[in-house]
């Protein structure tokens, strides 16, 4: 598969599976007079990052993929989503940005050296590496994390909303 | 990049990852005197699958992605471990089956026609549909599940342990 292929499609498909899930969340406090503040801070440890930040990261994991892959800079969005709907115009926003990626500047991307910064060290991936072993591992990781905090809270999710509750 | 790249290595890599967090947790057990039996028995949610489920899954995902993108027939594990050291030969199994396959099998698999049924329903993909969107998504949803329930459970681990536990 060619390299935008396995990424930008891939990532827009699971971010609106992200947004529908966070959708559920939203509509799970209204019924329960559960204050989405609290939904969004929740954790499954205190050494955990909190839903918000999860959601936050899955989108930098998205946007930073396919910008390095095409060659382009990596957009920055300020991480200061407050409520559900601050954080679904930052995955609108990340799919936007997606949308706008032509295809052709994926041509070379397999084998294109990627460096990034991560923990405080220097990592140098062919792209090819960084799609598949980095970037696509971490996005789902932290889209399973927010998925796995709300389940735990109770909110009424199944492996359907993960997989195709966007579509 | 061609699709044994994109399949065979990345779920070796992530299995050897799963491997290196089991042998945390149950060092983890040990330590503390939990008894094995409820490590593996705990879920984030009532209606979520255990810990010793969510590693099965985990394994019938890379092995039945591994299989239908080579064109052979997927083995059958029975879901029978019941212990840590039964988890771990699961895992073994698995990345030894991915082994055993060829590269040049998967030679057209991006277009081959894949079907199967998931809760009762017949899915038909292309074969990159089916890895991109179906096999790669639900294996690492079931990996970073089972890294969800240990770290609720209080076990040290880093998502450096996911990205590269096994390396």
């Amino acid at each position: 598969m060619n390299t935008y292929d396995a990424s930008v499609p891939v990532f827009i498909h699971f971010l609106k599976s992200l947004s529908a899930i966070l959708r559920k969340a939203e509509a799970h406090c209204a019924a329960r007079k559960i204050d989405p503040a609290v939904m969004l801070g929740l954790r499954l440890s205190p050494d955990m990052f909190p839903l918000t930040r999860q959601v936050q990261i899955a989108s930098d994991a998205a946007k930073g993929a396919g910008a390095r892959l095409a060659g382009m800079p990596v957009p920055g969005f300020p991480d200061e989503e407050k409520t559900f709907d601050e954080l679904q115009e930052r995955i609108h926003k990340t799919t936007g940005f997606l949308d706008t990626l032509d295809a052709k500047l994926f041509a070379g991307a397999e084998t294109r050296p990627i460096s990034l910064k991560a923990g405080g060290r220097d990592l140098n991936f062919s792209g090819g590496a960084y799609l598949e072993t980095w970037a696509k591992p971490n996005f789902f990781f932290h889209v399973t994390t927010a998925y796995a905090i709300l389940r735990h809270a109770g909110v009424e999710l199944g492996k359907s909303d993960f997989l195709a509750g966007g579509q």
